[in-house]
C-alpha cells in the first residue's frame, strides 16, 4: 500500500466534463491539484482545473506529458482506448484500476461478472449476428432491448423490441456493433449506491438514492429512497461485495431494480455518478472529494447523510428554470458552465432539500 | 438595478489568496468564470480560476485588460490601492462598492462611520505626533493599543501600551505611519455576522460565531455562540444597519465583543470572513456563493444553519495535523495549496461537525 499523496501533489483526470470539473473542485479543498486530459475544445472541468490537456487519445506523445506530469491518474468515463491505458499504466497509477475498466466497458463482460458473483440481472445473451439475435429472443421472449456491448450511455446504442418481429430493424439500428440483448424485469423502482472503497480496502457508502428517468436519461435522485430498509441494507451490502471482487479504489456508483423477487443489479459505473450529485448537499465528504480521497490514498469520509435531498437534472431548455431556481431559498444549485445549451444535453443540477420524514 | 449576470459570465478578482480561491469555487458552482488579478506568483486562487492575471495594482495595462474581460469585479481584500480602483471603476462595476473600501481601509474613518451610525465602539482617538498619543493616553488611559489608520491585518501594524511610558516605543513601532490610539473594552467574547446585501437591496445574514484569537489571528470560530438570543439578533440587526448605511452589495463581516453594556462593534471586513468558512458545511449556501450571488445580482441564499460547527484554523506547522483530521469522520478539511508553509501562515481550515446541543 503506498503512502497517501501530499498536499500539493496532482491527480490527473481523464475527461473533461461536469463529473471531471466537480472532481477538481473537490481535490482542490484537499489542497490537491488536477491536470485534466480531454480531446475537446474548452472542457466544463477546464474552467477549474489547474491545467489542462487538449488532445487526441490516440496522441502518445501528449498521453505521455500528460502522465509524467501527475502523480495518479483517474477518469470521469469508463470509455477510455485501450492502447491509451496501456501507455499510461506503464508510467503511473490508474484509480479504478484496468479490471474495473475492462469489466465496466463491456455490457456483455459487466453482466457475466455480476452473474458469477452470485448477483441477479436481467436475463441477457450475447447478439453478434441475426442468428444470435433470434436465439436470444427464443430464449428471453420479448418486449426486450438491444445493446451495444460497448460505449453506450445516456441511452445511446439501444433499440427495444416490442416483439421478435423488431428483430432486423434493431440490428440494422446498431449497425453491425457486438451487441447484447437484455429482458425486462419486473420491478417497483430503481435505487442506486454511490460506494468507495480506499486503497487500505476499507469500504463507505452514501444511503442509497431513488432514480426515476426519462428517455434514457436520469431525471431525479431522491433519498431517502422510499422501499423497505432491508432493501437499502442489501444494496450497500451488494456495492460492497462488487468493491472487493474487483479490489477497486475509488467511487463505484451501482444501480438496482428493485423487484418483488429481491435486487436485480441493473449497471455498474467505475466512477462518481449522476445519482451521486445529491451527496454534495446531503453529506459532509461528496461524492467527488470521496472518490478524491480514495484515488489520492486519504482515508475516506464516512458518508452520513445530514438532510434530505431530490436531486433533478437540469437538461436543455431546463436553464431557463435557473432565475427562478437561484430564487428557492432550499434550492443549490450546480451549473457546468457548458456555453452551448443542446436538447438532452446535460447543463447542470439542482439539489433541495426536502422536509425531512418525521422520525 | 441591473440584470443579474447570465451563466458563462466573468467575475474579476482582486487577489489570489485563499478567500479569491474559495470565492472562485463558489462562482464555479453558479457556472460563472473567475479572473483572478494578483500581483505575487503561483496565487492560490490561480489552481481554480478560469484566468489568472500576474501583474502589480501600478500596471495601468494589465487592470484595463483585466477590467475589460469581466463583467463586475469584486476582491479579496480591502486594501486595494486608490489609483488602481479609479482605473477599474471607470471600466466595470466593482462590488462592494468604494464607500465599503473608503470606510474599511482606514480604522479611523471606520470608528467614526460606526460611531456616527449610533453604535458602540471601543475608545479611540487619531495619533499623527507624540503630542496627539499624549493627549489620547490622557483621554482613553492605559492598557491601550496604536494601530496603524491602514494596512493592517492579522495583529500586524500594532503596538500595546500597558502604561503611558511605552508611548515613545510604541510609536517609534509604527514609523510615523497615521494612527489610531483604541481603548481596551471589557468584553466577555467575541462575536461575528457575516451578512450579505443583494443587488435588490434584500440584506440575508448567517448565525452569528464565537471567535477565539491567538497572537492576534483568529483560531476558532464556533456556531452557535455561547450568548443569549438577544445578542445575536442584535448583532444580525446592527450588520443590516451596517449594509444599509453603505448601500452595500456582497458579503461583510462583523465583528462584535460582547460586553456587558452591549455589543461594541471591534471592526468590519468588506468581503467574505475568515470567521464565515463554518458556512461551508453548516449552510446550503455558504458565505462564498452568497457573495458570489450578490456581486453577480443574483437572489441570495437564506443563510440557514443546519449543524453546530466549529471552525478551525490551520496555521502553520498545524498542517502536519492533516493526515490524522483527514481520518476523523466529523471533520471536513479546506487546504489552500500554498506550498510553502511558514510560521502564522493560514494554510487551511477544518470544519468540524459538534453535537447539537438538547433542543
Amino acid at each position: 500500500m503506498s503512502a497517501p499523496l501530499p498536499t500539493g501533489s496532482t491527480i490527473g483526470i481523464l475527461g473533461g466534463g461536469q463529473l471531471g470539473r466537480m472532481l477538481s473542485v473537490a481535490a482542490s479543498r484537499l489542497g490537491l491539484r488536477c491536470h485534466v486530459f480531454e480531446p475537446g475544445a474548452n472542457p466544463p472541468a477546464g474552467q477549474v482545473a489547474h491545467a489542462v490537456t487538449t488532445a487526441a487519445y490516440e496522441d502518445a506523445a501528449a498521453l505521455d506529458a500528460f502522465a509524467r506530469s501527475v502523480d495518479v491518474i483517474t477518469y470521469e468515463f469508463e470509455n477510455i482506448p485501450t492502447a491509451a491505458l496501456d501507455l499510461l499504466e506503464g508510467l503511473r497509477p490508474i484509480r479504478p484500476g484496468r479490471e474495473a475498466l475492462r469489466i465496466s466497458q463491456d455490457r456483455l463482460t459487466e453482466k457475466s461478472f455480476l452473474r458469477d458473483l452470485g448477483l441477479q440481472t436481467a436475463p441477457f445473451a450475447a447478439v453478434d449476428s441475426a442468428e444470435d439475435l433470434s436465439r436470444a429472443l427464443d430464449q428471453i421472449g420479448a418486449p426486450a432491448i438491444l445493446k451495444t456491448r460497448r460505449f453506450g450511455y445516456d441511452g445511446k446504442g439501444q433499440a427495444r423490441l416490442s416483439a421478435p418481429g423488431d428483430a432486423a430493424e434493431a440490428l440494422a439500428a446498431l449497425q453491425g456493433a457486438p451487441a447484447i440483448l437484455e429482458g425486462f424485469v419486473d420491478f417497483s423502482c430503481e435505487i442506486s449506491v454511490i460506494a468507495a472503497r480506499g486503497l487500505d480496502g476499507r469500504v463507505a457508502a452514501f444511503d442509497p438514492g431513488q432514480n426515476v428517468h426519462r428517455d434514457g436519461i436520469l431525471r431525479t435522485t431522491t433519498v431517502p429512497a422510499a422501499v423497505p430498509n432491508r432493501v437499502l441494507t442489501d444494496a450497500v451490502l451488494t456495492a460492497g461485495r462488487i468493491l472487493n471482487a474487483l479490489d477497486y479504489v475509488g467511487v463505484l456508483g451501482v444501480e438496482f431494480f428493485v423487484s418483488p423477487g429481491g435486487l436485480i443489479v441493473n449497471e455498474i459505473a467505475p466512477r462518481v455518478h449522476n445519482s451521486g450529485h445529491w451527496t454534495q448537499n446531503g453529506c459532509l465528504i461528496d461524492q467527488f472529494e470521496q472518490h478524491i480521497r480514495a484515488v489520492a490514498g486519504w482515508p475516506l469520509g464516512d458518508g452520513k447523510r445530514h438532510a434530505d435531498i431530490r436531486m433533478e437534472n437540469l437538461i436543455g431548455d431546463d436553464m431557463d428554470r435557473v432565475p427562478g431556481l437561484s430564487a428557492d431559498p432550499r434550492c443549490a444549485l450546480h451549473l457546468y458552465g457548458k456555453s452551448e445549451v443542446k436538447a438532452g444535453r446535460k447543463m447542470g443540477h439542482a439539489n433541495f432539500l426536502t422536509p425531512a420524514a418525521s422520525g
